[in-house]
């Protein structure tokens, strides 16, 4: 008789090897689960009141005239792509901070602005000691410049949550995996609908443009599916051809720029590659200097506002013999010129892109650390949720 | 008899080995040069007047509620220890963007706002074209949301010359080798002028401060002179250590962050390592994966509001085995119980310190690149001025 080959650990992971692949795959899921949450399902472009549903008091986020976002990390690269949102779909100057270079020399007073943390485990120290300072310092002020906060996290139920009047609940579930993936997605998805809301609100968007938006959203989980199921094989045999690779350079532009850092980060964080993320334009400035045969280059290239620009500053790579690995639409012929590998993703509002290219990053990086053998679900030196300073 | 043993390019190198080298040794007279022209040399505390003369007309500063900075390469390090400055003196929100970036996707308009482009050559195609896009689209616009220009550039003679109304000129000389050295400090000089002049304007620092800053600035050139004098040789042997390296992190913090930046890049350009700049208090969230003790780890730790800070960043990259070097002054006890290997530098002023930083992180690139035999003057892929996109 066959006898069941199964260990408690396997069980938790369902099927999966590690933490991390079960998590990327659980990405979907809760994809979905925001747009349950926080869009009104019966919303249409004519309807007197937005596709969104936050459940923030509306005092929040009245009279805007700054937002500055401060996050570590990974929530870092959710909140730059939080930045290109909120700036092009609802036209309110932000700006990104690191948690740990707020603190010690805050910008100068700015009145009407939103201080958002971002933080998975809401846990974060120099995301709640920024906090606290520019709590601390606008104490007394009046309005217009009195502090106003609003926390995005995955535990509402953290220090974060007693800190701030207000919370995005990321609902991603557990992550276990030291390398945040899921919880990524769903920071994204956080800003994705801050976004919409305020550029309700404030009217810098037209009706069509909303619901193409907001139709695009509802899309995403079939397309991160699509991706899953196309691709993770071909990146798993992919990954064979780098398993002596020593460093990586990672391109993107625009609002794909925070995925090149997010893609390298990931890598660096569980293969202990070196690897580097960089706007494309500025390679020529510098970084350039270091490509040669042996550092793979991938691009992320989606059609929109930035693609030539893109591909021809992987073509500037490729006169420099770096392999050239391209995140791009399937069926994109110019793309297919330039990339020596594809890693294709569906066609997609240029807008919406990033939470459809970072998935192959995330195969990308787990399958080559997995292949070396790694501890995928806790790289040496991380920890998941980072309580000292 | 002796015969003179000589050709025409040791000559125009006046003894030096490479034009890169010379250019390091030029940065006291390159900073002397900016007091003398920028500096009045009779101001004193109690005077009626600013102790800087940039020769601005007096609309191009007044009434600055924002300022917003694009760059690239070199010049955008620069920029951040500019935007860091223009904050925290003169109490001016800034911003600081890749130019590449800048242009495909420009932040919302603000009221009186300054935009400066910085380039060296004042011919960098990326940073002419994100000064004209907000030219255009600030065009017909009525003042408070006129376009205002200032460029800071060391050939007031370029294209950007022509471009904006106003310039100030960094006063360097012509630089040869292709990674910057003495024209990156002679832009922070301009940055530290600029912001003690609106610093006067504005009334944000008292006039003792303000002294003090000047007095400090005034001991630059001499204090550079001692740090090129005591510390290459040093420098020299110390990069035989470094002949097999292929990875270096560069840590900062505050001021000193975007000098990490600087030197990790120097190091690419011209040695091929593949070097990395972080703010130190990002470490623990992913990067420190790559510690190992093959990874040297370059501290800059001055005295000031992140001392502490830093010197605890860089012993938990000690935990991991990396060897630690650390820019620090000379008699600091607590660094050199530290650091493995120390680049001392005179104690300064916190706020003045990157002027004298980023001088061994400088010879350190320089000597580490001249060992392993390469074209210093003339990296691989790079140009002097990058006149394409």
């Amino acid at each position: 008789p066959r006898t069941l080959n199964w260990n408690p650990v396997m069980v938790e992971k369902q099927g999966f090897k590690h933490y991390m692949l079960k998590e990327i795959y659980e990405q979907p899921g809760v994809v979905r689960t925001c747009l349950e949450v926080y869009l009104r399902p019966e919303w249409e472009p004519q309807a007197p009141y937005s596709p969104v549903q936050l459940g923030l008091a509306p005092a929040v986020l009245a009279d805007l005239e700054f937002i500055q976002i401060v996050a570590c990390g990974t929530s870092w690269h959710a909140s730059l792509v939080g930045k290109y949102l909120l700036e092009q779909l609802a036209n309110i100057p932000t700006s990104v901070q690191y948690a740990s270079e707020f603190r010690y020399a805050p910008p100068p007073l700015l009145p009407n602005t939103l201080t958002i943390g971002v933080t998975q485990s809401g846990e974060t120290a120099d995301t709640l000691a920024a906090l606290e300072m520019e709590l601390s310092r606008r104490q007394g002020l009046e309005p217009p410049l009195s502090a106003r906060l609003l926390g995005i996290t995955n535990r509402p139920e953290s220090t974060l949550g007693q800190l701030v009047p207000a919370i995005i609940d990321t609902h991603a579930g557990i992550e276990i995996g030291v390398a945040a993936t899921k919880t990524f997605v769903a920071q994204l998805m956080a800003f994705y609908l801050l976004s919409l809301e305020l550029a309700w609100q404030r009217q810098t968007l037209g009706g069509d443009r909303l619901a193409e938006l907001v139709a695009g959203l509802r899309q995403l989980p079939a397309q991160i599916e699509l991706i899953l199921e196309s691709q993770e094989r071909y990146i798993e045999a992919l990954s064979h051809d780098f398993s002596d690779t020593q460093d990586f350079i990672f391109l993107g532009r625009g609002i794909n720029f925070p995925i090149a850092l997010e893609g390298a980060l990931k890598l660096k964080e569980i293969s202990y590659i070196h690897a580097e993320g960089y706007p494309a334009g500025e390679m020529k400035h510098g970084p350039i200097a270091l490509l040669d045969a042996k550092v793979p280059v991938v691009t992320i290239a989606m059609p929109g506002s930035v693609f030539e620009k893109v591909l021809s500053n992987a073509q500037e790579a490729r006169a420099r013999d770096a392999r050239l690995i391209g995140v791009t639409p399937m069926a994109e012929v110019e793309a297919q010129h330039t990339f020596d590998d594809l890693l294709p993703v569906p066609e997609v509002d240029e807008l919406l892109s990033p939470i459809l290219t970072v998935i192959p990053l995330q195969l990308l990086a787990y399958h080559i650390a997995a292949r070396r053998g790694l501890d995928v679900d806790q790289p040496r030196n991380l920890a998941k949720s980072v309580t000292v300073e």
